[in-house]
């Protein structure tokens, strides 16, 4: 459920396997004028994934290494673990209340991740469902854009969306899909046990995905362009469904 | 009213004029190999601006240049106008609509200024308010986050958001300020002429703004953190303020 667990990784071909593997690297400090081959490896693999290097005097590795075979390199790594389907369903019965689950499908952006997790926080959702492949994991930026929430909000991973959907249903969950076509969100009860799917910020919900939605629904658009941004949409349907909920408690 | 118009600016000097002038600069193509001082001018200004670099053939150069005085640099400005507070207004009353204004109180980042900017779009706003200072404008960042809403959609930039509210003001426009510590929004009205003020990201609305606010309006949170992304939250009030408007119309 998000645990932060910090460990060291020190060494240049440690470090390399680090960032290859997708681990969530935090920071990096390496020795001052690292030019050669494995360095600049370490280097393009970091700007790829938005780490930030920090360059430091050898003396200063020395201080902070604690195998001191740091070989010129030290990675911090932050250990955002997934949850399970299982515990976001879990939380909604704990806390008694209509499971609220949102699932993404094929978010890339890791801004628009870290955002939508710290809504869902926000909005009280139970947690959230990403996809494991062609979309972005819980990664450092992810994790500094939702602002702590990915301490709290479980986030599970999963292998494919439309089955998790077909599983969800099973155990009495109805699906909204956001999208263009969809009934007006206002005249839809949005009250029960819900998944709200949310798709690319390009391409919208995959028609797999939207096939398995028991409703479509929209966003009024009244503008000149074609779409909102991901997170603010997530935001707009989320804070509908808490909108809803609020109002049909407050009548009963 | 985000008119573009694209100019050639070409020369060493020309261009690190226009970057540090603070023009929209598009894009920058630049000859092969270029290490000079005012190339390496050029880069780290371009790279503070995020404003992506070709580099191309001196031949390539010689090709797309206007003046044959390119000196091995030729940057493409976009010039997105700013409009008055006036002409926001004016949309207002050509659509026979009560004023619907979002005021950014020091918004730095570009991707929350762009995504605001086409929330607005989408919302039907007439318009979005940012001050000159402490605050991002419109970059080619902003531009590009907004998805062609800056093409529409009329930005202002005033010297002071108070003053600006205290004239606004008096042509009947009242200021509702997005704060944690506000009435819910849901039990407001906000279906009349009316000024949404969102603060920046880490400090919210401040002081000398919130003092000249009619209203300070919040978003029910039910999480652990502090706050929603501040374009996430703009999108969530703009939204309630449409849905307001759209059921007060179904009951005339």
């Amino acid at each position: 459920m998000g645990r932060f667990e910090e460990s060291v990784i020190e060494g240049r071909n440690e470090v390399i396997e680090a960032l290859r593997s997708g681990k969530t690297v935090d920071r990096i400090f390496m020795a001052d004028g690292s030019h050669d081959g494995p360095m600049q490896t370490i280097r393009r693999e970091a700007k790829k994934h938005d780490i930030k290097i920090d360059f430091v005097d050898k003396k200063r590795l020395d201080e902070i290494s604690v195998t001191h075979k740091h070989q010129g390199v030290i990675a911090y790594i932050a250990a955002y673990e997934y949850a399970e389907v299982e515990d976001i369903l879990r939380r909604a019965e704990e806390k008694g209340e209509p499971p609220f689950i949102i699932l993404l499908d094929n978010i890339t952006d890791p801004h628009n991740l870290g955002a939508i997790i710290r809504t869902a926080n926000q909005a009280g959702a139970h947690g959230v469902i990403i996809p494991k492949n062609r979309a972005v994991g819980l990664t450092a930026t992810v994790a500094k854009t939702s602002a702590g929430a990915i301490n709290y909000t479980p986030v599970a991973k999963v292998t494919n969306i439309s089955k998790t959907i077909e599983e969800l249903k099973k155990k009495g969950i109805w699906f909204v899909c956001a999208d263009m076509d969809g009934q007006l969100m206002y005249s839809q009860d949005l009250t029960g046990p819900i998944g709200l799917v949310i798709g690319s910020e390009g391409e919208g919900v995959s028609r797999l995905v939207k096939e398995k939605c028991d409703f479509v629904t929209s966003i009024p658009m009244k503008g000149d362009i074609d779409s909102l941004n991901a997170s603010v949409a997530a935001g707009i349907l989320s804070y509908e469904i808490v909108r809803q909920r609020i109002f049909k408690e407050s009548k009963k």
